[in-house]
């Protein structure tokens, strides 16, 4: 018979409950000595609960005015360290994340245009952003918005941010380059790249004064992706998929946060994981960085439509780059956007596009001087069809996304 | 009863059978004063044949002296132009991709690795490239090469290089930039891009001088992807595809050729099209490149083991990169290539990663400053299993490919 | 900012807790006098609670005499009536199946064999069954058993027990058509059908004494499939899909239970639902019984192994029936078991084929005398390689499943 | 350089030039007496010309006369037998479905609906079948019918019948069995099996005249599929499919026939083949039964459409039949033309049924008396949108299918 002593719940290590800046478990930080918050055994499953990488900032409400005015000295937030028993520099830490979902209690999120001057963005010059946002309405496996009418998609769960923790030496060449591309950039808008910096670093554990500071004169921050994974964005490192990590400390110290539901739809929620190691696995898989197999659930909508960009007319000057394949998928995105301007609003467009199951494939790098590079629209999460038809598109009636209160957009 | 009467062959419209620069309705440049070679109605079901990039320079055989000492003066090679009546600037010109095979009489392709001063390639300088080859044998759907053992794949069939020509105005536009570029960049090694050329120029027509001497002057170079398609390198605009083409010129004068069996496989074949109209489609569609429709058919290898490249270290210096996505994908396939290495020899990992189904997604290019690529390496291509295991990878006795005859690799 | 005021949970309006038959809102017969549970509009999105078929008289533990001892008069469970306002008889009920997910708090389901005797199954007869389980332990997206080693696979998680209310036109059909199969098979062993049948009927509501005895004379056994859906476990069926049903009393009434994780992997847990109707939708699709959009989630494993069966030797007698898929589909199934035996024990590759996301395709039904059924195992759901190799298969010590503490098997 | 010296086309090893029953390769009975045409060496590339199954009886025009008056004595023709160097019985022959292409010269196929007196089919006698076709114009990849507007879709083309010959012990066996099946049926129509008929008998070779009495009197009709392979119409034993056989014969004997574009559009054409041998592999892989891999390309229509079907109702008498899979899927295929026929004619329904890329599963066949079967329909396939919605669908004017020029339906 079913009874309660054998029918145990997997354990939840981090619970996130307060303020991210007053939670215990949470960093915004990569430094080797933030210590484990947590230790796992090999096989154990267990679910870590992550806040948004905002902490909380946005919310479930009609204006963008907390987008424009959110405050990025803290992001991202991370869940962690965790660490694994027996891991050691040179190893591979086998990462299964087994889910990631929404909270019960919080069964939505949100896709923003930030504004050029305060998160900036993929098209921050070309649109010369203004705050938008579009809330996501999780139903079960789908979201919908009442921002963006007539799309439906299921969700491609996962970890934007996920890494191990850097050993000293990797620390010091990631602010040493890093370093150098501030020097020679100036003062760009937006910035190329965040030196450490003391406000607003926090590591989520009662540590003494001067490993705080040495932590915040010295930590990475955890915006970009690096070798040990990190903030790659890689919609396709979703739940159900296995993750290959190289480990740079003992006990590996995982981090992980800035849960995404698809493309860029942000989110709150619970990560599952179980965890393995493989013994001096760096070398025996010349695992420069991570590897993955990805989930045998990402959604399959087989029908697409894909746009081509190539590496020409970054800014609309028509300047021609030299096999930038920036460039060239910004141009596709571009062409995407224009596309999807004759059904929906301009704002709509771009926080569709941002927020949609999207794959963007490199085409080529080596036909002198063009990259070029497509993107992949998914035909089934529309409501209508949105084909080319010798009629061509009809534009419908969709309102607007959630803007500034000032109405500019 | 079946007869002969009432099974009709589709017509080829353009058939090869002499060397590339003698053959009638061949030709390697694009200028809009090519005359049509051949008319077709909209709906007809046509074949058109065509060389390989090369113009058959290069050999089944066992060494790479012909990869080595190629002439790339007339590369590439395009069938073509091919008129479609009533196709106007302003329209789009649908082209259904109905099929891409490779000659029942010459059932064999090739991936080669380009010399650092003769034809170049991904990673001409990091490997200090030295001519090597690999051919690949055609079996049906799938390809073989007895110079990468313990491989199979099934084809991606698709022309490397397809488009409409430019109009007067688009073409001045392309020569403007580009040469802006060429004059920046000085003398670059590899080229950063190909100014028109009257050496080499073929147009596969009777024309007069003055004529000849104009498109020798003005031509744009074949080599890469355009406004108007060209040589984009898709592997997904394969057979089975639905491509939407803006029109230049009257009869759109659409041009194809460099075909690929799959990733980098160059072959000679036939390719099946039909093609219609949709009047100002252009404008209906927002359509400054081409857009298109995957094929229904495209190989489905769905366990992938999945690489991850960011913007550092384009050289091996370290160096930081600005959000450059060339450069991660580069780092990604480079990391696919060390994986590889532990099984194959470094030319045999090389090529193979330019022939096989791979995938490369544009992760992130959001997260300053690293740009994140992911690659993805289609598992069932196998006959044995690379996933990572706790022993590791074992080195097999996988011979070499084709390398050049005095033995330098 | 994210607020409890702006994140409101779906709400679940059916919650199970006591024993199956004292829970408010369960109920094992299908009778149109069963008034509706809960009522709800379209659009609205819910949660329901199941408790798994037997109504929790399996437990998580080595042994199966509860698989043995089963009782079974009160099968299948399941949580409804839910009425939709609006609906009515001849309308199409549309019901998105949002999401089907175990309770945290019981992260397992089982595959039993039961006995030849009690409960039987589809080669109850060939085998002689006695009982036998698996336990598989639900970790995230995935299932594993200690009791069948060495695989792992993605959930299809569904209902396999879900449709609206008869009319008292359709029950008495049903009554009668089946009535008449029982009187013509007499005894078999076991039943060709179940009567109605007042002892261990139970509607999960205080109705007056009459209307439960109608319908325990009256109402349908909930043990098949029928034309408004039902037992019909089909895997497909699963989360994500929506589900047209003709719809035949006021409110449709729709009830659902037997939730499966995957094949046969039984287990309780939550359904998320929404709905919504299409007036006259029964005469406007030609509906005679459900139909429905699959999931865009359901795992992707390409690589397969196939067998197949012709409707021949249905009990070893090498007997030929008269284009019999059954037969042909339980040939298929017994070659796939003698396969698997070459790895597994006979219970463990029997327990394994009914868990797994197998695909069971009707080749041909009209090549006299023999139907053509096909049966595909996905080749990725296996920690070890499988394929049809030059050395044969390997036996490995996996033990064995769950058995009898008498040690039958 | 590419020569005609390195460029060797695959041998193609029959030939069909004449009537069927002229022709030197072609038979249409199994019986281990029949001599090998040719042989091949095991990895050997080949291709082997095929007639249609009727042998060019039914030709590319706009009535079904020639279906209505078909001669089905000769039925179905077989190219080969093939002998593989070093098969011996008891074998596996592993058989790489290469290609399975139409003709150039004879890009067209048909779909037809046979007379319930002469053919038959599914729905001979639910439908009273009388003659109608469809015919279907090879467009590359994609078929198209001018009987049936307004859809298009990939071919998954395969061989229907693929076999190796039997023992005289197995066709012993074969022959018992259907024997006693007939005996029991009598006289029904259309008839339950075929004996052995000497009238039509064809082996496709001299061979003495006690042989080729022999073979008439003894040898296996090919119409039905048997544990040799045979004609099991398995959609997807597709180009590009791996398929392991028992071998019986020495040389196992293969015989190919019956070329299918997709579900039933039946063609000539050519199929390319290699083998290889596992010996001993009927133990290794208890192989009662041919078991295959699929192919890698076969088409992918992520949306569908799926049509259930109980074991109830097999003529229109509301009968309940017991865990009749046979039944449950001709009420699914009923289901879907009931649903069709909203949009097209009845015989368009039925004859774009046969020949689209469905999938038939099989759902339950444990929850009696019900069996449930599903069909699935693509939704890729069609031009118009034929998915349920509010305002139903919309019959189209897609006028009639080839029917008899007594204009009789």
């Amino acid at each position: 018979m079913a009874t309660k002593e054998n029918s145990i719940a997997h354990p939840t290590l981090i619970q996130v409950r307060f303020p991210a800046n007053q939670q215990k478990g949470i960093h915004n930080r990569w430094h080797p000595d933030i210590p484990p918050f947590v230790t796992v055994k090999p096989g154990e499953v267990f679910k870590i609960e992550c806040i948004d990488w905002t902490g909380a900032q946005i919310g479930n409400n009609d204006n963008s005015d907390d987008i424009k005015n959110v405050n990025l000295t803290g992001v991202h937030n991370l869940s962690g360290p965790i660490a694994v028993e027996g891991a050691e520099p040179g190893d591979c830490l086998v990462v299964d994340i087994l889910d990631v979902t929404p909270f019960d209690k919080m069964p939505w999120g949100y896709t923003g245009i930030f504004e050029l001057n305060n998160g900036g963005g993929l098209f921050a010059r070309e649109f010369n952003s203004k705050a938008a946002k579009a809330i996501w309405d999780f139903k079960g496996i789908f979201a919908t918005s009442r921002h963006i009418p007539g799309v439906r998609f299921a969700g491609v769960s996962h970890p934007g941010l996920i890494g191990t923790a850097p050993s000293a030496e990797l620390l010091a060449t990631w602010n040493k380059r890093e370093g150098q591309l501030i020097a020679e950039c100036g003062n760009c808008v937006p910035p190329v790249a965040f030196p450490p910096e003391s406000v607003g670093s926090y590591v989520g554990q009662d540590l003494g004064k001067d490993v705080l500071e040495k932590i915040g004169r010295e930590g990475a921050r955890t915006i970009p992706g690096r070798e040990h994974g990190g903030n790659c964005d890689i919609k396709n490192l979703s739940r159900g998929s296995r993750c290959y990590f190289p480990v740079f400390v003992k006990g590996a110290n995982l981090s992980v946060g800035d849960l995404s539901f698809c493309g860029a739809i942000e989110m709150a929620g619970i990560i599952t994981f179980s965890t393995s190691i493989i013994k001096g696995g760096v070398e025996k898989f010349a695992l420069k960085q991570p590897i993955f197999l990805p989930s045998p659930i990402d959604p399959l909508y087989s029908a697409k439509l894909v746009f081509e960009g190539i590496s020409v007319d970054y800014h609309g000057d028509g300047k021609q780059y030299n096999m930038d394949a920036t460039v060239a998928y910004k141009q596709a995105a571009l062409n995407a956007i224009a596309y999807l301007q004759k059904v929906f609003s301009r704002e709509q467009a771009y926080l569709l596009l941002s927020a949609a199951p999207i794959e963007s494939h490199v085409g080529a790098v080596v036909d002198s001087p063009n990259a070029c590079v497509t993107l992949a629209l998914p035909l089934g999460i529309f409501e209508h069809d949105i084909l080319p038809k010798e009629d061509g598109l009809t534009k419908k009636d969709f309102g607007q996304c959630a803007i500034r209160s000032d109405g500019v957009v």
